[in-house]
């Protein structure tokens, strides 16, 4: 499927200069719906996943419909006083100042295999960061897969020595 | 399947003298989530759905499980600024203040027929919201379902005259 028809550019959103990749076009069409989860669970398919682990907010779009194709469980990364439980957290940098996410503490068993997921890789500093608390938690991070891969922007960088995964990359 | 005991009590949260209804231990645990849906799902059987509509950002952990198995698209709607293309809005009271969704202009056709998702129905003033802007732009709600229906708080009175069902009501 030509996915790349279903993501819609708009100029200077969140503020001038940026392209945002919208992908709400995709998101709304049935058959793009269900096979954009194909396509990303065909990535992992060499994998045994226990957990996927999704970024508030359209992380939580893709996340759960992985978990659920993989026979995973699904856990939610948020940002800070969100979760209601016990909780670790992570900071990390932004262009301007910093942000800090959070996972509960019995999201993840130790030694259990997890897929991180979020719908645009940019700068990375936001997947890091989720990589980080799965590991602090005990689990191992096999793959980070993403909607959309902005190249330019070198977030793999900051995911050296993970299998990154993208159905879409500009 | 025995939903209720994936549901964690949290006292005091967000604020003291709340008590929090924490659907994680549902989301991470393989089964439950699948069944989650299953039964969702269930509760639409006798609709067609075009559209599911899903709040941010809880609503956008189910909402896209509910339309992939109903074969139908998804649409995110979110609090004001969030949404990158053309939009609509509603304003609706909080408990201080108030509070503005947007969704977007070309999200749902004239006709088609419309499932709002949630996690939670608590006073109603979101879910009603979500309602008025789905019918702004012509669809027709079928139906509001959310995993918890909080009774005590009497939201079904703000949504008086649609189809309401919930996985587990307190």
């Amino acid at each position: 499927m030509d996915f790349e028809r279903y993501i819609r550019d708009i100029q200077d959103f969140p503020q001038p200069g940026v392209i945002f990749k919208d992908i709400t076009p995709l998101l709304k069409d049935p058959q793009a719906l269900v096979q954009a989860c194909e396509t990303l669970c065909g990535m992992v398919k060499d994998y045994a996943i226990d957990k996927v682990v999704g970024v508030d907010s359209r992380g939580f779009i893709f996340a759960p419909l992985i978990a659920s194709k993989l026979n995973a469980g699904f856990v939610p990364v948020r940002k800070k006083g969100k979760l209601p439980y016990k909780t670790i957290s992570e900071s990390y940098s932004l262009e301007y100042g910093e942000d800090t996410l959070e996972i509960h503490t019995d999201a993840i068993q130790k030694g259990e295999k997890v897929l991180v997921h979020d719908d645009v890789l940019a700068t990375g500093g936001t997947a890091n960061a989720v990589c980080k608390l799965v590991e602090k938690l005990g689990g191992e991070v096999v793959q980070c897969n993403f909607l959309i891969q902005l190249t330019f922007l070198n977030g793999a960088d900051k995911l050296n020595g993970y299998d990154i995964k993208a159905l879409l990359t500009y």
